[in-house]
């Protein structure tokens, strides 16, 4: 049974939330992935969203774009815990999508991650389940151990060779 | 039977949406007008939206703040126009209010006004049934005329009288 | 006779409104199509907008970039609805458009669309004339019925081989 | 013990701040709350974040304006969720509390509010914990059932004494 | 015969707009002042455009706010310099005004000036007259040594009371 | 003697400057053109300034780009008209060098174009001469004409051979 | 001998400008402190930055609003480091400002604070000058640390007495 | 021993953080450079900036992109004065970075650059030690001085052979 429902208003997202998916494989929670458009097929977001909590669900990422509805409209149906990533519109650079998801009003919170921060999506989701599951919270510990790890890498190696050479190898 | 449906994210916004109204009974257009909440009452939503063509609407105009999601979603729930009018949000002055409903994707159109522009959400809808309905169309143009004779009154004025003569009145 | 006048203010404009032609082609209806700009052809614009309701339009569609004040001068100089379209300008990405063609001051609304939403220029106009003709709204009708199962489509599709399949089949 | 924890960067924020708690009391969550600073109290951010796990925290609510550094700080040392409030700047209106706030850099994530969102965040905690706690779980679902018929029955009198008795009752 | 005409969209913008003609009262430059509104009096402002050469003005000053149409369409239509000032909106603080007025396309400029800017239209037209009038242009050289002698004056006072003491007196 | 004087802050603003001269070259007025930076050579923008009314200009074209103080501080430093020319900037799209030019303080204003426009600078300039000269004038009316006619002759083609093989053909 | 420099443009500056002063007052630093406006005065802005230097001065804190000159022509006149305030104006919050101030060409660098961040500029000066004088360094190590007190102050009582009584103590 | 230190949030951030130290170098001031995360690495961030005294650093140069909390943080915990770089972010364009940066609450200034203005960090660290160092002062002025010239060629080579020859020799 999976813990993480992500979805999408359009396949077009795929490329950008798929990180969200990256991410809890790398965690080891299960996920279920689909499109599910606010706009062009409303009916389905009602029964999706409707459904998650009895589907055995513990949190929802949805992802949109432009004058995003997803995320806020699936908070409003659901007592689980919404993650929303506001997809980079190509007009708007985002700032509509993130205005659009963010901009809630009392009563029904989206947890808004950064334009196109489909990765910290996943993260999040995991820190959720982690709070209550030792495991997850194991590999969320890791996670940021190996991160602060490869920073550290990096810059002892800047500091060894020095910025020319550091440059030159990075071409 | 009503032709036009006016409907709110919340009964706050009633001050602004109450212009629309006004406006309708301007124009001798019967309308109703009430509150739905695309995020408190989602259900409600749904239903008034799907009901709309079979209860005898020729348009809806909605009016939401913040993260808006109201007129969009109406607006992918009806094979009717939707006409939306953004909010003036206490935060972001409803520019978050302006992008959530004007930057639809495309396949869902919203005829967005400008913020707090509910008066002109109004005259738009007897401006759309004016096109079929010339009593309306009458009326419509009469408005307009007034409209520019109110400016030319005042424009005669300010010339007899002066800028100066003109501001002291005005105080 | 045709029913919908769509102008823009550039032939440059065109690759983007052309979208609004080809849905009215899809959906049917008859429709003008021309180039008239409100600062460099102000007396073409005028006419253009006196004689439209005579010329038996229902709906007019007006696109424009920058400093963007066709829709709202033509929407000033017909009692017909006008329908706005902000197209994207190289210097603001049509945010100089979009405030041009929405803040209309109270009495001469403009029904706005999103930036280069001219596809949907031409749904907008086909539901104001879907509200007053049966068959005009039994095509917006379909119209959305496709669209939802263009969705269920490619949701299916994605459910059944998986995202990172999806994402190569795309490539 | 406390399964919240609410930090805020001064106690000009508790105004806004202190609704998260409320909602919290709302909700019967027990939490704790007080005032630390990123920027004048470093040390006292490091140990907060640190030994928010072993002190027995589910999530931390962290409230900041202006250059708002609390929240994403906080989430970058401790592996529990980290919700962020973005508080409204006297210059910017909030909109550089929420950017500091929401653009995390990938493998940080902050789950972010609407700008004064603090009721919302005291929310987002109650659906997080009440995706493995049934009692809390409940208690949100009732929440959003009374919420939903506040609206009912505010459009029920709205719709039986009209919108002019109604702004006239509101004065 | 007055040398400068100056046109606003609305008698509201007068508190505003007399400012340019106050500078041109101080220039002693004759001004025609009245309202001509772009979408309420479309026809008027054409005439009044179209007569402006003939009518023996040098230049012209139009203010207008929200989606500023007055000074790009009399732009467009008189082979005379226009300078236009965006009017302070209430929704959008001006920059509505601003961006609608000074990102007009190639071929008609338009002279703009800051958001209210009013009393700088009025200095710019003297700026225009006085580069072919030796008398204005003298009197916009009294102006701008007055205006460096009023500074001077001030940061005399301020260094020889102090701040605090300057303070308390513009108390 | 040159009538006009262009200058811009930095070599690399000449792709977009030069179109202002060409322009002036148009119109056959007389021009300088030269690199003056308020930034890297501020003691010879001073000059510039100062002697550009001996020097026998009627007005000065400004080019500048990020914190663009050129038009600003030239205003400052002569009783010419000057013209400001925001050059589009590499991170904030000239956003930033409107700003900086357009919202000059009471007592000094700059005649703001759009975002990189030049090329109506330049026919501003010519405007500001042609007020008071009449063969100038007589340019700038033939100017508007031809621009005039250039529209109508596309629109006539693109009515004539319809949208479609128009965009073929502009491929 | 004074070791900083304070100048704004305008006298209406000085509210939020003497909070530099008053913070030079509190680290022992002498300064001088006058109205110098770069658009107004640009003779006396041109001979104040030449001559900081030999004056003895280590560095300058400029305040400005609007279209912002005077902190990037300082600094394009003196070796010495200059730190900008951009004052909140009335038109645009101090966006205009800041953008003015801070997004100098490379060659001409400004300190830049918040909006209205005089306070922070005197706190700056006192930290280049600290670098380099024990004495100041200290003071600013004190500083720090009272700051830090405050708060830790502010928190115990929070938390001592509860949320609640601490707001109504607040009024 | 080196006097200034340069910080920069990711390796990602070196191509635009070199220039500092290329600045540096041309100044003949001695630096440290390296990779410092505040997000992921905190604790390699918190000891850098308290150690940055006691090494001998007179200044700090800090490069962080979108929620930008590395140059904030590193000021707090240090008597030194910190320059801050705000870094281009890929989807907001920097102005997360900026806002991220340069809003810091009193008491903690960030001396904040462009918006990718690393050269301008190394000139501003070269003028405050210059103002207590003659050695450094000379080189700041030398530089200065080379600037100017450089200008002035490109401007005598313009004046000389003409702008449409100064572009052909561009290509």
């Amino acid at each position: 049974m999976a813990d993480v429902l992500i979805i999408m208003g359009s396949d077009s997202d795929l490329p950008v939330m798929s990180e969200a998916a990256k991410m809890l494989d790398y965690f080891k929670i299960e996920y279920t992935l689909t499109v599910v458009s606010a706009h062009r097929t409303p009916e389905r977001m009602v029964s999706f969203a409707k459904d998650a909590l009895n589907a055995g669900y513990k949190t929802i990422i949805a992802g949109a774009g432009g004058a995003a509805h997803l995320p806020g409209m699936v908070a409003a149906l659901t007592p689980l815990p919404v993650i929303g990533v506001p997809i980079k519109s190509s007009n708007m650079s985002g700032i509509d999508s993130l205005y659009s998801i963010v901009q809630m009003p009392p009563g029904i919170p989206v947890a808004t991650m950064a334009i196109n921060g489909a990765k910290n999506a996943g993260i999040m989701a995991a820190k959720m389940i982690g709070a209550f599951d030792k495991t997850v919270l194991q590999r969320v510990i890791e996670f940021t151990k190996d991160q602060e790890n490869s920073v550290l890498e990096k810059a002892e190696k800047l500091e060894r060779i020095g910025f020319k050479n550091y440059l030159e190898n990075a071409e």
